[in-house]
């Protein structure tokens, strides 16, 4: 039952057109064409309203107060990659800080996804390094402990699989499973044609009681006043 | 004991001069002049800093997890008013986002508090519709359901009725009765005035310890040091 | 075991020198360089991410909901000291608003710290006043009762004495005792040293694997793939 | 706005044989009966789980940390009251212990609703007083402020009003504004008997699905697996 | 990747026997021989500490504030069955009350474990029926809303699929994959014995820094004090 | 300024005859004796409503997830000594459980106090062991890391020194400086006897109001209704 191996080298990885692709979408998009599936908690948050995050999971558990697994992360992940760190929701260490920072975007790495807290906010935020995490704390870590990387885990209510797709904005973070993009894709492109449409009529005083249907909804509800 | 109707349309509101005379002052300050009343819990913030909400109150009362009541209240409010929707304080969907916030300003709402959960939250602050929320969510809702418009009700901890003026800053979100507003502008407006005053004398050395008559107190409590 | 008196005017204070040299130090880096200790729970944070705040210490203990004793610390407290204000951690008041941070400034007052919540916030981010608090709350408080002022004090898990070095920004606050200022301040240089000198390298390609020996380290525990 | 006395003494009261009449039934019930209505916030609950409560509502409200108040109140309260008693939900002191017990059972006090702390739990319990509240300290309070006995006030989400009646359990805590009291154990009465019904049809092989109609609703949503 | 059907009802799960040798063991012991996996947070707790719950899981997802699918469940769930409701986290209802308990308990299902909250306590800690929850709440719910039975979902952070083994005691629940049971059982019942031992060991004056190797670790780690 | 050693086994205790006298008195009142001193935060609550501390404190930090250092701990401390470990507030692992309770009173261990989490809770009820903890989590920890002994430490909002008096039941947990528990426990006598007489007047008939000068107070204050 155990993972024989700590780290998992090799994975699959959603398509560099796919990732582009989802790129423009809004999470609250994406989390509707994916039939209201993938959002992690509201708890994860960017450190930065402005920051937005799409690239692909490299899954990595951690000893809660100990970062030496998410070193090693870095240099497993491939470039256009985002770490997804579970620390068993300890926010007491922030395990992430600035020479991490230095160290991922030199690889190429995508962001960070963690329901743990970071440090030196400042200095990510100056560097455009997009980090959604549960909370901020001044402390560091050990260096002492093992962990997994592309292992699938739960984060923040949520199974996360080596190489699923991860985006994040000011609303929050969603998942969505690597076999699952192309469609998500394709239902997100339509759901914001449709949402485009809509503005415009309701821009040209079209109600949404009107276009959605929701006068008849209510009325079957027994609500006509 | 229940309402017999979910919807009242015919409701009185304060007089838009108020309104606008309201909108000047900063929420501690209308807080202070009513007495020390109405002030929300301090979990209900506004999802930009800046924002800024003056506003009558449209008490809404949804299913949580469920918007659709909150559709109609946008078609049943009046230009300048606030909806205020009560969720059983449900944070784990973001009943409202950006279609809604599109036909909101198409019909003059002046913006939106709530104990509930939001999403869009980027395109709200660029459309700089102002909104007071206890979270931001990725997760939506479903369109089934019933519920109340311009009963009264609670939410945050402060009895809220119809045509009540709702005023929301940086601070957070007082509530003021329709009856008592006229009242409390014109104490707001002697507070801050006295206040000026006070920050002029502090810019000339003097110290709060003598103009409010604390150094008095201090020593009637028995501290001359 | 009572303090014979409410307020102690006669308090030692971290050289001046001392502290400018530490004002340019992220409170991450003094935390380390001071042995993984002082840093305040990460419930305290600014009220503004841009805020930098380093002083000496002025602790003050108020009642929950009441801050005569805070107006008479803005008059004990010299230039340069941060009020240090513990509270029970009582956030349903903002016992500090726009016109005491008018007093403090006058005074030359560097900065805030508390477990309580402030209010009047817009206008202390305008006027540059740095203030690291718990919360914010709308409304305010009595001026009836007495408090200490410069004894020592807990305040969100840290121990604090008269005249300590407070260090705040983005990330939280760090609090050092007097007496490992200095030696605190020169390994937070070397740090920095160590750091930009390791950011370098690893901007030439190095890794942290290599330059923090963790590679030695993973092995040792078995971790080879 | 602001009361003119601080003390109301002469109030109304739910009649003595409904206030036996509720005491029989679990506040589940209650709050059916009275139409989903009157439920405290669910974070105030019994300090022993076998705790009931049934009562007329004595209103009070205190500074957070002080306890004056509450004394005065206990000889205000006529017997069979409870004490209703909002301290702006601070939970770091304990205003209640045992000498008030003893005073408030001498005086006839059917029991305590709180959103704040007390201390002394095990006397309490060992006395058989009644304590719902929202937490537990060990720590005191002074016994210097003011506050108003019997005014109406907002209790964790509910209006309470002076005379309303008040019932706890181990589930926590209805209220029933005084109007409304004989209507809704009316409605109670039926409910119970329903339930009594229901129960005994369940026994014997009946289904809720069939005894309330859910297959029907179901199937009309489109479930008929 | 939306599931066609809302009630899955051909469901393989643990064999009889292996539910029954499960049931002797703590859940503390079950979590340490599944390779420390399958642990519920622990904000799920029973609603009596002495409740404990053995059964196979039957997972429903509900609307937060509605329990017509749960209802449902009752009818679709074995003998032996523990429902698993997932409520999104929503406990200002409590979407279970007595009358389901009699239903559930006449068709021999094990117990409930939920991250929502149920209601009428006293009254299932009367009929022994074991309750797992995230809270308490008097308020009720509607009956309005499909939801899914015998899908796989999230719930407090484990992943559960339909037959999993559910375990409950006064610590909190574990949750073992079905296909996991008889190797988790074995495990455990070496642990237990090993266990045993060490007990009877200690209490002749063995240590634990003797038996399981600490002094040497703690030697290695440069402890020699 | 870092500790030059990881274990300080010489340290002096409270005299026995000042524990075994303390033990008599309720946490409430040896908090009132000590001036209001020496409560922990109460989110620290004993696993058992009837448990009762009393003991010498021996302060022990562990790394969050690790207890080898608290094994270490069972073998320095000495008979009635309470062990006091500070987690960095990590609840989601229970780092005591059953086996250590077994060592703990083989080696005559008065009890345990943390900021964490422990497991195994109906085990230490049944063995009479008293723990006061933040939570209780069925997941283990590791057993790599090392930590402190009998250093000063802060533990939920309070100073500890090694041999300082630890005393908890159900209201929480109080702690008093080695030096002061003389003078407490006289005053804590003093305080119960007092008490003793006021309750003795209450039962006939006399009023807090008039034994404490409350009436006084509160006419002074301006309320004389």
């Amino acid at each position: 039952m155990k993972p024989s191996k700590h780290v998992i080298h090799d994975i699959q990885r959603v398509p560099a057109e796919l990732v582009e692709g989802m790129r423009a979408y809004p999470t609250a998009t994406i989390h509707e064409a994916y039939g209201a599936q993938g959002a992690l908690f509201n708890t994860i948050k960017p450190i930065h309203p402005d920051m937005k995050l799409c690239g692909t999971a490299v899954p990595v558990k951690t000893r809660p107060g100990d970062n030496l697994i998410a070193h090693k992360a870095i240099y497993v992940a491939a470039p256009g990659d985002v770490l997804v760190v579970e620390t068993a929701s300890f926010v007491e260490a922030g395990f992430w800080g600035g020479i991490m920072t230095v160290a991922a975007q030199q690889r190429g790495i995508a962001g960070l996804v963690t329901d743990g807290a970071v440090r030196d906010t400042a200095e990510m935020i100056k560097m455009g390094f997009p980090v959604f995490s549960r909370g901020v704390s001044i402390k560091g870590t050990t260096k002492n402990c093992l962990g997994t990387i592309n292992h699938p885990l739960q984060l923040a209510g949520v199974a996360i699989n080596p190489g699923d797709l991860i985006v994040g904005d000011a609303d929050g973070v969603v998942v969505v499973a690597r076999a699952d993009v192309a469609d998500v894709l394709a239902k997100a492109k339509q759901r914001e044609e449709k949402e485009a449409k809509i503005s415009a009529e309701l821009a040209q005083g079209d109600t949404t009681l009107a276009l959605y249907g929701f006068s008849e909804q209510l009325e079957k509800l027994g609500l006509k006043e």
